[in-house]
């Protein structure tokens, strides 16, 4: 039997499926497991693109362009003059999920064995792509002690090689939920100029942000518009995570070209994906408005829960709608694992994300975890209760000075 | 402006989008262009597919299993069962369709720089694949002479290096239509087991047979369990090429498991699209009894027409739908351009897939074309006419002897 290829061996399994089979036996015992691991939203698809998928009336599910149908290319190009970025459908390349798109950035811009510097904790599977590309990430260390600000000048000026391409970040982040500022932007910007790298900008959660937050987007950098690469998604802004579609944004032809190139290969983005996005387009200004209410009170609730629970800190995010939440543990992993395998409060559990998943650097994210406030806001506060209790008793607690 | 990768840089197109701008200027003309070029059915989606779709009752359209939702994979083990492949739900890896399925094979079993058998001519999205995931493609020629029977043994072992990990071979086949014989498949399994190779094997056409040919499925080849991967998808069987919709199957436990990591970077196979394809499986017998008569019917009109046209030979596919012809030409890349841009048989012409783009070979396909039959029977007929008087008139004719 012939072996597997290094990738075929090597690609990392989503750090928290380990935890799956343990979720799963304490469900069987009969507990009720809180689920603050996952980014599934709750929030209902607009009705707006259900009903599209409904009244469809197709004869035949074809092909379509392999960039994306242009009726959607061109409605997109007005949402993002909505949200204040001047595009053209011929800067989109409609993608498999924002999946696709960080996918093809990627072996796009940068050789295998090239370099891409990303800021940590960054979003799991940003490793699996690289890993298929055949390209490096190289992480640069935020901490939550600034609240996972981006990383000052010379901690990227000390990682760049000369096989450096490209910085890619996530904005709002996951799963920081950190947002960038103009005055980071500018240092960024000021890099890439300096050392003609690629930009690469992940902003899936660009609706969600709070506090009256602007969520600037990397499109309107300037001076930089060719090395600029926007990676966005239907996922999250319209909770429809199961279609399948997401973008590639770039001014940069050369780009937006080997990615239709390498659509052609693949065909074509799921069809009824596009039906329920092009139709999502038109979701009223309220559905936004409810779920971002309702995110802003879940993230208040949960956050508060949490820091009044002796020896944990969590940062208030400013976006997306996760955390990283610091505590007073031996191991993330093992914790994750206890909770679910020897602990219950009142017939309940929680499961966490260990925050380790999300680092590179294999000595961070032991004494934290990361959470999706995705779930109802007195379920999160369920969540939080068994998590005191937790740590109470959990045997690897350590004291917080 | 950093420079793209060199995949970026060579990722190649598709070859049929040379021409695409000239047979939209045919038709901006005037001129009614058949497109015997692509392979796009005109058939319907089976019914209980799209009712399935508009029937849908979700309100959250959720990420489901990485490998697929279970209901859907454990309905697809009965059509495996009834078509004679006996595989389990485990065995079996949903993909965005039979494109991911490729590029995930070739990926998990091949590091960059090993190499892949393939019989041209083939598909020409496999170079796409290939140049992702930085293997190298070493054709081995099938000929028109012999109406593109697998090369002998001879041929392979010649080609074989320490670098060559696998074979793939698509059955039926795009772009001939043959369909490997069971001495055939007795071959390609005595060189997988001499020379330790995956087998790949592309069945997206499976249900695509006439004249009472049985296509033997590579998972029902004994004694190289382990070695196998094929290649699935619903697009052609059920009509519904856009839906995105694959399977990889093996029972090789590693591939699947490394498949399966691929797929949880990537999250999941569209919502939609299982929800259409899980239903298509109750798709009643006469509707595939319909399709393979009408294809037939198809097959038997424009093979006999062409062959009807003096110098052109169109060997007799029996599956897929598809043919390649030889043509009394210089050049079938000239000639399709040609058609398209100075040529009109009472205000039509025909748009054809020059067989260039099938071969790896550069010297291979320049006097053959692709047809496929997925448009009706009298605009075949219509299309066959054109042929006719075009060759009649293009400078590039060249006289048979
Ligand atoms: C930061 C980030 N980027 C990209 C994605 C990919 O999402 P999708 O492929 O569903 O668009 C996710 C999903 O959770 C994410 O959190
Ligand atoms: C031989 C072959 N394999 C695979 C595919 C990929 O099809 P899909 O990705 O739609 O399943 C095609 C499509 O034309 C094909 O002809």
């Amino acid at each position: 039997m012939p072996n597997l290829s290094d990738k075929g061996v090597y690609l990392p399994p989503s750090p928290i499926r380990k935890l799956v089979p343990y979720a799963e036996k304490a469900k069987s015992r009969g507990i009720k497991v809180y689920h603050l691991n996952i980014g599934q939203p709750d929030i209902c698809t607009p009705q707006v693109a259900v009903d599209a998928v409904k009244n469809i009336s197709d004869h035949v599910f074809e092909y379509g362009h392999s960039a994306g149908n242009e009726s959607y290319r061109r409605k997109l190009v007005k949402y993002y003059e909505s949200v204040g970025i001047d595009v053209t459908a011929d800067d989109l390349m409609i993608t498999v999920g924002g999946s696709e798109a960080i996918f093809m950035a990627m072996t796009i811009c940068l050789n295998p064995g090239d370099e891409v510097l990303v800021p940590e904790p960054f979003y799991a599977n940003y490793n699996g792509f690289a890993m298929e590309a055949g390209v490096n990430i190289k992480p640069i260390s935020s901490t939550i002690a600034n609240d996972f600000a981006l990383p000052p000048m010379e901690d990227f000026e000390r990682l760049i090689t000369p096989r450096t391409k490209a910085i890619l970040i996530c904005n709002p982040n996951n799963p920081t939920g950190y947002v960038y500022s103009e005055e980071e932007y500018a240092q960024l910007r000021d890099i890439v100029l300096r050392h003609d790298l690629y930009l690469m900008a992940d902003e899936v959660y660009r609706e969600f942000c709070y506090d009256g937050t602007q969520c600037i987007s990397v499109m309107n950098l300037k001076g930089i518009e060719q090395n600029v690469v926007m990676i966005d998604s239907v996922s999250k802004r319209y909770s429809m995570c199961g279609v399948r579609l997401g973008t590639l944004v770039s001014r940069n032809k050369a780009i937006i070209a080997a990615a239709l190139r390498m659509g052609q290969a693949r065909l074509c983005p799921p069809y009824l994906a596009q039906v329920a996005a092009e139709a999502a387009l038109d979701t009223p200004a309220s559905y936004f408005r409810e779920v971002h209410d309702e995110y802003a009170a879940r993230r208040n609730c949960i956050v508060e829960a949490l820091n009044k629970i002796e020896g944990v800190y969590c940062p208030m995010p400013k976006g997306s709608f996760y955390s990283i939440v610091k505590l007073p543990i031996d191991s993330s992993e093992r914790f994750a694992q206890w909770l679910l395998e020897e602990f219950e409060y009142k017939g309940q559990t929680v499961m966490l994300a260990p925050a380790t998943g999300f680092y590179a650097s294999c000595y961070l994210g032991h004494d934290e975890v990361r959470i999706a406030y995705v779930i109802k806001r007195e379920d999160l506060l369920a969540a939080a209760e068994c998590l005191r209790e937790a740590l109470k008793v959990y045997p690897g607690r350590k004291t917080t000075r």
